[in-house]
C-alpha cells in the first residue's frame, strides 16, 4: 500500500531519448499523473511549480537533471546553473547538482569523452538516489529510538507539518518515515496532519501517504494545532528541513516556527528529521538563510491549489496584497533534536552538528 | 467607503410582513447579496451557515429573532430556544435572545396583549442594536488609548485574526474598530490580516473591510504569522472574543491561542476587544466553555468556502478524517488586556473583570 520510490521519480531510457519521469505532486491526491521531463528546462519548470518537491528529492532531481543535460549533449554548466537557481532555500538541490557535475568533470579530467562523462554523471545521480533511500531507513531507526527515549507511553500522538514521506525522497522520507515506523511497530496512536497552507502539502500529500499506509490520522487547519497542544494531545512534533545552518537553525515549510514555539511552551519535544545533505555548514546562522517569497496569489486564490496554475475562485478581494514566505526559520534553542542518517544531535549545537557531519562524510567516503 | 451598519443587519417592515434583512457574509467579498429572513427557522439557518456571524452581531440577530417570532405570533419561547441553540460558543447570542424575551414577558406581565408585547421585544432588540453601536465607539477609544500607552512608536503594525469589524456589530466592531481608529489617526503602519482557515473570515471579510476603508493591509496564511513575530514586524495583536469566562479565559476563533503563545514568547501585547456582553460570569473558567466542533468538510473541501455549501474540489483524499474546532481558549495569563466599552482590564484577573462588569451594568441600567 505504500508508495514505491520508483513511482515518485525515475530515470527512463525512452525510445526517443532519456527522460526523468516524475509523479506530478500538484495533481495529488485527485490524480496520479506522471510528468515526463526530457530536458532541463522542463525539469526546472516542474521544480518551480512544485510538481517535484521536498529537500532530499530536489537533490536527486538536480543530480539526474545534470545527467540528462550531459546525455543529451547540452551545456552541462549552464544546465547546472538553471537547476541550482530554480528554488533558493533547499540546500539539497545545489548539493545534488554539484555532485553530478563533479562526477562529470572528474570523468572529463581523466580523459573521458562526452558519452562516458555523461555516464559518470548518471551513475552519480543513481548513487545519490540509492544513498538517500538508505538514509531514510537509518533516519527512521534513529528517530524511533529517540521517541522511545523521550516518550514514556506506549501509544504516541505525533504532529507533523507539510509532507516529508516517500514523496520527498528516494526512500521512505524523513519525518514521516519515523511516524510510519512507529505505526508499523504499533506505537502510533494518532498522526495529526497540519494541512499546511497555502499549498496544502499536508492535506494533499501527507494525508494521501497516511491513508495509503493505513495510519490513524486526522487532518487539521494549521491554526488548530494550538488547542491540541493545550489539551495535551501532542506528544511530539516531527518535521523535516529544507536547510539547516551551521548553528542548528532550521529552515522548513512556513508554519514550522510557530509549532516550535508552541512545543517549547507546552514542553513537547520538537524533532527535526533530515539527511546530513540538508546541513549547510557554509551558512553560519538562521539569519543568513535566503527564504523564498512566493506569489501572493497562492494565498488569495483558493482554487489555485496547484502552484503556478491559472487562478480560480478568488477568496480575498481582488488585488489583495499578501505576504507569502515559503519557509520560516526555527532557532536551535527551540529544536529538541536533529535526527540524521548519521545519528542524532541533541542538544542542538553548532559543534554537535559539525561533528556529526564530519563523521557522516567519513562514512560516505569510506 | 466604510460599511453602513444598516447594510449588515436591519429590521424591515415589508408589505408581506416583517423581516430581518442580513448581508450574506458567506458570499463576500465576491457578491454583496441580502438574505431576507421572514421567520426564525430561516434566521437559525442563516446563523448556522455563518451568513450572519460575530459575537455582538449574533446577540443583535438573536434579539430581533425573538421580536420576529413575537410579531408573527409564533411561539416566542420555542423560537428563543431554537435561536439560543443554533450556535453554542458565542455568549452574546443567548444574551440578546434573553433580553428580548425578558422585555416581551415584562410587557405581558404588565397586561400587554401579544401585539404590544411584540413591540416591546422589538424595542429591546433596537435598543441592543443601538447600545452595541455605541459600545464600538467606546471600545475603539479605549483601545486606541491603550495602544498609545503600550506602543511607543508613531506607526503601529497590528496583527488580527478572523473578522471583528462592522460586519460583526451594530457599529464599527471590536478589534478591527480599534485598528480602523488607529488608521484614521494616521497611526496604522500595517494591518496584518490572518486569512483564518477554515472559513477564511480574514481573507474574505477583514480584507474586504480593510480595502473598503483604505487601510494599509497584507493578507497572510495563519501559519506565516510566526515569521512576522520573529522579525519584529508585529507590535500588537488585536482580536475579538466569542465568550470570556469569569477568570478571564477567552474563547475566540480557532488560531487565537497560538497567536497568544507567539505574542507571549516575543513580548508583544495580546489585546482582546469585546463588549461586556461577551463576558459570561456564569462560566467559571476556560475549561467550562463549550467549543463548537464543525464538520470536517470545512477543512477537507477547498472550494466549499461557504459554510454548509455543497462540496467542491476535494483538497484532501476522499473520506479524510478531520479535527475542526471553531474556537480555542486563551488563558488569562496570555492576555495583556481586555478592552470593553466600560474600560480596560489589565492585568486580566477574575476580580478586575467582575468589577468592570458591575460598573458597566450600572451604567447600562442608569
Amino acid at each position: 500500500m505504500g508508495i514505491e520510490p520508483h513511482a515518485v521519480l525515475r530515470w527512463d531510457d525512452l525510445p526517443d531519448g532519456p527522460a526523468l519521469v516524475l509523479l506530478d505532486q500538484t495533481r495529488l491526491p485527485a490524480e496520479e499523473v506522471e510528468l515526463v521531463c526530457t530536458d532541463v528546462p522542463a525539469l526546472v519548470r516542474a521544480i518551480r511549480v512544485l510538481a517535484v518537491r521536498g529537500a532530499p528529492l530536489l537533490g536527486i532531481a538536480g543530480a539526474y537533471g545534470v545527467a540528462l543535460a550531459a546525455v543529451r549533449g547540452d551545456d552541462v554548466v549552464e544546465a547546472a546553473g538553471l537547476l541550482e537557481r530554480s528554488r533558493p532555500t533547499a540546500v539539497n538541490l545545489g548539493y545534488g547538482v554539484r555532485r553530478a557535475v563533479g562526477a562529470y568533470r572528474a570523468a572529463v579530467g581523466k580523459g573521458a569523452g562526452p558519452e562516458r562523462a555523461a555516464e559518470a554523471a548518471l551513475a552519480e545521480a543513481r548513487a545519490l538516489h540509492r544513498e538517500d533511500a538508505e538514509a531514510s531507513v537509518r533516519m527512521a531507526r534513529y528517530g524511533l529510538a529517540l521517541l522511545d527515549e523521550l516518550l514514556p507511553g506506549p501509544g504516541h500522538q505525533l504532529l507533523t507539518h507539510c509532507n516529508t514521506g516517500a514523496l520527498v525522497s528516494g526512500g521512505g522520507g524523513t519525518a514521516l518515515a519515523v511516524a510510519l515506523g512507529a505505526h508499523r511497530e504499533g506505537r502510533l496512536r494518532r498522526l495529526w496532519v497540519d494541512e499546511t497552507r497555502p499549498l496544502l502539502q499536508g492535506a494533499r500529500l501527507t494525508a494521501y501517504e497516511a491513508a495509503r499506509n493505513g495510519m490513524p490520522y486526522s487532518l487539521l487547519t494549521d491554526n488548530a494545532a494550538g488547542s491540541l497542544f493545550a489539551a495535551g494531545e501532542v506528544d511530539a512534533v516531527l518535521i523535516g528541513a529544507d536547510r539547516i545552518a551551521a548553528d542548528g537553525s532550521v529552515a522548513n515549510k512556513v508554519g514550522s516556527y510557530p509549532l516550535a514555539v508552541l512545543a517549547k511552551y507546552h514542553h513537547v519535544p520538537f524533532i527535526v528529521v533530515a539527511p546530513t545533505t540538508t546541513v549547510d555548514l557554509d551558512t553560519v546562522d538562521g539569519a543568513s538563510i535566503t527564504v523564498e517569497q512566493r506569489p501572493g496569489s497562492e494565498v488569495t486564490e483558493f482554487t489555485s491549489l496547484r502552484a503556478g496554475a491559472a487562478g480560480g475562485l478568488l477568496g480575498a478581494p481582488a488585488g489583495a496584497p499578501a505576504y507569502n514566505p515559503a519557509f520560516d526559520i526555527t532557532p536551535p534553542d527551540l529544536v529538541t533534536a536533529i535526527v540524521t542518517e548519521g545519528g542524532v544531535v541533541s542538544p542542538v549545537t553548532g559543534v554537535g552538528l559539525a561533528e556529526l557531519c564530519a563523521r557522516s562524510s567519513q562514512v560516505t567516503i569510506s
